[in-house]
């Protein structure tokens, strides 16, 4: 439920209204707004009804959220929610390019990759150290060595870095050296994971899962943004569907909808969501098109060598030409490619 | 097969070379170009093997067509076709944007949505006479009567229309009425269908099928094709998926790979390939953006009173803005919208 | 709508009822039953109500039907519809095994296989003579020659044959040849084709498009039904979805459904459903344990000449074998494999 | 890499070569059998070459492991697993119906619901603790307590009981309670938990992902095979598809598929699977007759009153008749019903 109270409630009349709500054990939110303060209560709603809430004098009106999703809905939140990732920003006007490699593999290579995605524009970097491979017999990732390469090579391109999280004792771990964690599509519905990145303030990059419906991503979002971590950014990666063209079936109505529905930032990865190179560059200008924030470029200084996902990493050249042909598209979604912090 | 000759092949020489070909039963392609002839054999390539051409002496190279379709493939034809659309052109620099209602359902509907759509920049006018329904229980069009009031309007509105086929019989019917036959998603592999338009020069809108690979859809092509119709616009409007937030997935992925194999013009029909109101127009903009020679939209003076889909039919105000939303995309795309042709 | 008459109700008082269902351009149906005159009206339920047919002194009830589909569900006939093919019969308690090569392709290869099926066990014969192919440069079929050759070797061997059909002009010629038209896949929603073969009385085997949903095949029936053709067997075949591991994905789900929802008998196609041969054999089984009337098997006497599809076309030691295997299962079921017909 | 020993060779021999294996870092293998030894080296290929094990005096032949998963696939053992789940057996010719409620929810619940799969034939009792649930405002299960209260009723009843687990912390607590841990559907690919329980010798149901490939399921296996638990068992419970008719689709095909490629035992979920009552007998039948080992039903004493999942649980008179139902098809495919263990 939504309470909007009338222009008159004082923070006073907000907390006496706040307790009743937590007295029958639903969820209590408090919105203060620039003309009104906004409540809300999460739970049953036939619960809430008891409490009969819409007849207390400083009540101005009660409706009900009518999507699943509630806290990440823009039911109850109108305006685009800005998320802090390093010194950069995703949401509003400003699009973010975040670029790496697939996995760290080396110094060098992390180095290397680093700065060529630096050179050409990007403002985050990216790169796997527990990689989630279907096979057991895959290159596993360097773990934390790879997360002290990563953070390394990040500080001195002064960049904000990302890497995947995949259980939920490695929060501590991790926090140490990323700025923001990344939830992979196959754990899009790892609750516990959930939970845990939810208890932290770090930014979350939230993958949607191979063949999860926009209901249950945005659920899964609401699983962080419950705990009290606001700073998630949904992230479009591609579906499974019959077609065999692709390795994925990049589905862009979901940056789309999610824009209209929730006011998270939404990114788009087209280096798995489409999977082939030919590919990458016309789907990310669509994803600029369509309304997304900010784009997950895989890119690698040798993909030749690369011991994962080679053939979909951009090189430099490559990734160079890249950033020229998406920038006339930023341009006229009416954004500004994001600027490279400095110190 | 693809045999290039060499720079001092004449005609002649090409004939001799095309007699072979037949002679074993294979069909024989003449594709003269600006500095050498380029011929094809399609067929069995094994039988071709027995010719051993490649030991011409007037031949310099004989390569595999890799792909399964031929003539619509970029191997066989590097450059774009151009397909002529009543005085308007698809393909090529210019943006062609086809508007109008799902049926014709009156003449006053016709005419004012004929209108509306001419007025704020649409080239084409298209509007359903026969329309295949799910139910046989609803509106079926109004058959012959509907295609004279839709050839009555796109006369008065000096715009080229297009409307959908669904018999074989109606060929000649039709042909009287519109400019181009539109083959729907449910009759995309309907080869009797397909053999009887191929058999005219009138241009064909193909729409992909609802489950149809690209592949699929590309030999739906090639049967057209390889009966002497040249004309085809490819035209990507939504695929089925476990998704259930739209009512189909618009399949943005197959417009950046089918304008990266095959020659053919390629537009984009958001109405039915997400259709749900707040995505038309960013799925055109991206739609736009990943290379999309087009796009095809659904259009009514008065959408309340629509027989069918009026719930995603855009009325006038909103077409307007769709029109002014989609020009800086069109523009970013190094295309122009095509001009309305005029007498 | 379903109008129950009252147990004294006179034939008389259902055509006076029938006639006011006419007078407003519904649909009557006339349903008589051993006990009650049950009636029905088709189409614009608002319409009805302006008749107000529930005050008529002779009407005990009147009741929506539910669901889209209205004259193939069990809402308006709870018994399960027989179909007569040959002189055999599908539905009830007799289960029937189709059998036969992909396509016809010579006198020799239809007598043998024919004789084959026959020997272990199957009652009707099928095989194509009109293919529709992917690819235009596939083998199309032998057409009317085909057609012969199949309807010869089905008289020599004493079983109903069916055949597919893919054009509304083939009606009258099939009609002269075979026992039952096929509607393939691919021409599940090529309603002017529903409504032609609706127009005659030869069985309709039904197949189900391969992303149709079990609403839309129901409602193709309703076209076939609604024509005045009631002699429609419904065929799963597969479906699409994301699993490579197979040609299509069997859907039991839909045989289980159908049954349920429907009066219509319902048989299942392994060989184009799942595909690859060694799953044929637990296919087959478990289509018979969740209710399935009956088989439709690829068998040719020597698969590996076999123009089209020959992988997956039993031989005769596997055919007898299957055959075998199979019978437990029909006898668990409750049912018995259906009688050879004799003259 | 499969290497076969000759007939005279020894274990001596065998170490020989494993050490060899291990020398250059491959996994080693060792399956002695009745007539020969068998040897296994997992990992890069290439590498192996390079021992160049087949010009050894005792090794008869070298042949690779065609598919992707090694130790799970027929291609390494071709009997069936056989999984000692409490004092029962899964695999072989005995069937085991596992039943119980979604969650448990009190004690007087999961009493009467363990009595009720008991008395009609169940040979093991479900129910979960931790429930991952789709929002985080559904009841998230009793944890702790309803392991204990699942143990209880499990005890009094003489059956073995299964539960999800849903994170690598629970593996000791859950291991106090549970005779068998289930990996849901959505930590499929959790491949940390994998590897957690993969380090017990707890037998594990693995629950296909709702869009893993069959080749993704029997990695998910694999990473768990290999951590040296090799009791498990796979279950089919439904994929998504287009298809809105049922909640998920059942993929009985894999079920078929799986027993082809993989000696592990493999049972299905029809309740979840297809998840409408209706169905749930049919493709019961249908998955005993296609070759699975088992079935997993939700039965709940009162459904009205379940917190998760009551439109689908069978009631006492509904399991009742379910099992009687099921018999002749378990006794069609050649197994018989798990015996309760007694003590």
């Amino acid at each position: 439920m939504i309470i909007v109270l009338k222009a008159e409630a004082t923070e006073t009349d907000a907390k006496d209204i706040l307790a009743k709500i937590e007295s029958v054990k639903l969820k209590p939110l408090f919105m203060p707004g620039t003309e009104r303060i906004v409540l809300g209560a999460l739970g049953d709603e036939r619960v809430l009804q008891s409490l009969n809430i819409g007849a207390h004098p400083m009540v101005e009106n009660v409706k009900p959220i009518l999507s699943s999703y509630k806290q990440v809905s823009r039911e109850i939140q109108s305006h685009d929610t800005l998320v802090q990732f390093g010194k950069t920003t995703i949401g509003g006007g400003s699009f973010l390019v975040i670029a790496g490699p697939c996995a760290v593999e080396s110094e060098e290579q992390i180095l290397q990759s680093t700065r060529l995605v630096k050179q050409h524009g990007a403002s985050a970097v990216k790169a796997g150290a527990f990689k989630p491979r279907t096979s057991p017999y895959s290159f596993q990732g360097l773990e934390e060595k790879g997360l002290k390469l990563l953070k390394s090579a990040a500080e001195q391109y002064q960049l904000p870095c990302v890497s995947e999280i995949i259980d939920t004792n490695h929060v501590e771990l991790m926090s140490q050296y990323v700025d923001a964690f990344q939830i992979g599509s196959r754990n899009m519905q790892n609750f516990n994971l959930l939970k845990a990145v939810g208890q932290t303030q770090v930014p979350i990059l939230l993958k949607r899962g191979m063949s999860a419906t926009i209901e249950e991503l945005l659920l899964a979002a609401e699983y962080i943004y419950s705990e009290g971590n606001t700073n998630i950014i949904i992230c479009e990666r591609g579906i499974r569907t019959f077609e065999k063209a692709y390795n994925n079936t990049l589905d862009l109505n979901a940056v789309a909808f999610i824009k209209n529905r929730s006011h998270l930032p939404v990114i788009v990865d087209p280096s798995h969501g489409v999977g082939i190179k030919p590919l990458i560059t016309p789907m990310s200008k669509a994803a600029i098109a369509c309304g997304a924030d900010g784009l997950m470029i895989e890119a690698h200084h040798n993909p030749q060598s690369a011991l994962t996902d080679g053939q979909r990493a951009l090189d430099e050249t490559e990734f160079e030409q890249f950033m020229d042909e998406i920038k006339p598209f930023i341009h006229a979604a009416g954004k500004t490619l994001s600027e490279q912090a400095s110190t």
